[in-house]
């Protein structure tokens, strides 16, 4: 029996932690860290920072907290098909987790995750969770957590939504694919790598680009989109190169 | 010269207050609560309560945040156009703030609002901040908070979107008007106090539905629409003649 608690710990500034989040973080007997290697070592970094500060109690076992790391695999991208990718990396995943899992609290406890942000958006732990759910008796509970939305917003001091206005979002990929949604008038764009927003008819468009977020870092550009698209992207790749990693979100509204 | 700063508290649990929103909380000279009247108490108790627990340091003038309520007046329902009812009401909070700060802040100062969940979502605080900016310098801070919607998916522990895919946040009144929005899987639904999920085609839909999301007293309903579509109309009645005030959202997938 597993509990398994996955925590929303917001979008990498510590103060985002609520104090829920640091109660559940001092309630478990096993914390586990994705490692992703050298490129996103910031972030197992952070993760183990907000960890030492925040956790000063102890697990049911009686003892503090074990802090482990673990290597994420990497996605297999000779598999053409995207989602086929990516629930093979999700497979692999749960197969470490249960590895480390059972090596580390072979009589079962709680275990808990640090999940950026909130662990219900565009977020794949909760998934991975299930994929438990076959080998032993999980009982999940989710922490949730500020999200890049709310940091994105808080950031500019806009309003996401027009007065009773419905808005979207969505990612990246998908405004490649699909371009700007009908009858959409605000759309939030996540997981972005590419500047999407560059595929779009520019004319009549606002927006509101952020990079980490929350962060002490935080860069945030706005304006009409024909007019800042090239300073966001030059400031996104300088911001990259000096950082090793970026983490960007934007409102797009038109 | 006022620093306004808006301090999302998350859904009305005092555990969703972040680090940041408790620092913030105790840097303010003046903290503004809304009271509602008395079908509402409950919410401007909650706000003094959350107070009472997260103070304990001081304003930029040395002094414990004092902590002064105001009531909120009442929109005008004889004026037709829904937007120019919210913007007159909007200017009427507007006025009552600018009375109510230079009263307690005659000089200025660092005034506070707690706002439920995020300050940017489906939230007039912002708007009305803006209209003070007529009369005198502000400097306008955003603290994001916990939303209902995270509250809502952490409530039945599920994803908000599926993989890579988009999802729309809309109203209750928006869906009565506009129906489902073309091209949406996804749909989470928020100020609805008509249980507007009843004028869509059930079959097909899931629902997933949560009452005073993230509180102690948290009710959630799911399965398919047609199915409990009765059970949450009976549920949410009795839950608000019990409490005198309901809040509750949910999230529709097809």
């Amino acid at each position: 029996m597993i509990d398994l608690t996955l925590i929303g710990i917001g979008t990498g500034n510590p103060q985002h932690l609520t104090l829920q989040a640091v109660e559940a973080l001092n309630a478990q007997d096993l914390i586990l860290i994705p490692n992703k290697g050298t490129g996103k070592d910031d972030l197992a970094g952070l993760r183990q920072a907000i960890c030492a500060e925040a956790i000063r109690g102890h697990g049911q076992t009686g003892e503090a907290p074990r802090i482990v790391e673990f290597d994420l695999p990497v996605r297999d991208e000779a598999t053409q098909d995207y989602r086929q990718r990516v629930d093979d990396w999700h497979d692999a995943i749960a197969e470490i987790w249960w590895q480390t899992i059972t090596t580390h609290l072979p009589e079962g406890g709680a275990v808990g995750f640090l999940v950026w942000g909130d662990p219900s958006l565009y977020d794949s732990t909760m998934r991975i969770a299930d994929r438990l759910k076959t080998r032993t008796e999980i009982a999940l509970r989710v922490i949730p957590g500020i999200t890049s939305i709310q940091a994105l917003t808080a950031a500019h001091a806009i309003p996401i939504n027009t007065i009773n206005g419905p808005f979207t979002i969505t990612t990246g990929r998908q405004l490649r694919d699909a371009g700007w949604p009908e009858g959409t008038e605000t759309l939030v764009v996540m997981l972005d790598g590419a500047c999407s927003f560059q595929s779009l008819e520019a004319d009549g468009v606002e927006i509101w680009w952020t990079a980490y977020a929350g962060m002490e870092n935080e860069i945030s550009i706005s304006g009409p989109l024909d007019e800042v698209t090239d300073q966001i992207i030059e400031t996104r790749a300088k911001a990259r190169a000096d950082h090793g990693w970026i983490m960007d979100i934007y409102l797009l509204r038109r």
